[in-house]
């Protein structure tokens, strides 16, 4: 038995997110199913992080077991061809440890969110952006940003879906920035709530927009409920950035 | 009447290119379409590029002339408004002399092509790259690029249905550069000729794969002979980046 670490890039838009469902078509399944016609073993494909319906990757991370011996290239190969058209591609296989966990052993994960901030909507980035067509202030939503950096209650930032233990976790970092007509915010943390990065950056939002202060996204983080978020940002603008091990 | 300038972007995935045709939809088509439910008047949009089927604009200048009154807002919104569900988007309009035309005043046209080089097809950016999976040498391309600029008959790089006068034109630059998994080749001129930039890209690839040695690109353009082209590079990983007016 081989356990492969697998980097996969995908469009989030025709899926039900990463996780399989009864009710829609999912990366996960997509994978797996390539992988069972590859190798003609059932296996589970784990993940770094389960997206959301929408929510896309740039690299995904995870791992599946293998019994067949398959070089790198034949199981690369072999699961992008079967995995179409699809719109997820394995970027990268390698061998890994068999106690190495996509998940489990992940120290670190980063996201990008992407607003395109202009009047016209977008014609070649359709679904892969947030369209915001109010010009909105970065540097407001910086200062916004600051507020939410470091070890919190992050309650206020919680779907009610989540099933995380805790609502504590540590911001390693929150950036925002203007690229053209873009605005780009990048997220790292350990791990995250359900819905935390679409949850802040909704309230960075309406920071942008001079709905809020920078100071209202504390009084929002402070009141540790979910009553004080102001709105959640759609998935299309959301990309899986990277995940981190040891 | 007014004569109104219009800066568009689209993805030209589901056109048959700008220009109006019998059998399929076009840019023009779906703008002018667009302009009529607008305006109530029948007009002619004219653009300073022609662009095949799947060639790409990130902002292609046009013009069009109308009768009624109209502010820049409303022109630009009830446009996007009326063009949907065809990707294409009116990023700007402003009124311009009424001799001033989209296509005979330009004096400069930039454009941009995509080759993404790795071995995994790409999901995210699929329709919108060219997909090289063979690696290829970006100095050995910028070699050969160097060979094709300034003026020359660059008759092996003209499509048999160019409708262009002369063969004769001026490349200001051609330029290679390796941009993360991507190589972007940006290419500037007055005019080019029909299939003149996917021509020349499709040499470099050759070069860049090592079948073609740079000198190779001086010799098919000496050989002013169609019949020394390469290859044609697909229209997908094509982008009309700018038109420039004196």
């Amino acid at each position: 038995m081989t356990r492969w670490r697998l980097t996969i890039e995908y469009d989030g838009g025709p899926f039900m997110g990463w996780q399989r469902q009864d009710h829609g078509p999912s990366v996960q399944e997509a994978l797996e199913q390539a992988a069972f016609r590859m190798t003609g073993e059932l296996a589970t494909i784990h993940a770094a992080g389960r997206t959301d319906a929408g929510v896309h990757a740039l690299a995904m991370a995870a791992h599946v077991d293998v019994m067949k011996t398959l070089t790198e290239h034949r199981l690369r190969e072999g699961i992008n061809a079967l995995v179409r058209p699809a719109p997820v591609s394995v970027t990268a296989v390698e061998p890994v440890a068999d106690d190495w966990h996509a998940r489990f052993s992940c120290v670190g994960r980063r996201y990008l969110y992407r607003i395109l901030n202009r009047r016209a909507p977008p014609a070649l980035d359709k679904g892969k952006v947030w369209h915001v067509p109010i010009a909105l202030d970065a540097e407001a939503m910086a200062e916004g940003a600051a507020h939410l950096v470091g070890r919190h209650d992050f309650t206020t930032f919680r779907s009610v879906h989540c099933q995380s233990q805790s609502p504590l976790k540590t911001l390693d970092s929150l950036t925002v920035s203007q690229v053209g007509e873009e605005i780009h915010i990048r997220a790292a943390a350990r791990s995250f709530l359900h819905h935390q990065v679409r949850s802040m950056v909704g309230c960075l939002a309406l920071v942008g927009r001079g709905r809020w202060t920078p100071g209202d996204v504390k009084t929002a983080l402070e009141a540790k409920d979910r009553q004080a978020l102001g709105l959640n940002a759609p998935p299309e603008g959301l990309y899986f950035v990277e995940a981190v091990y040891p």
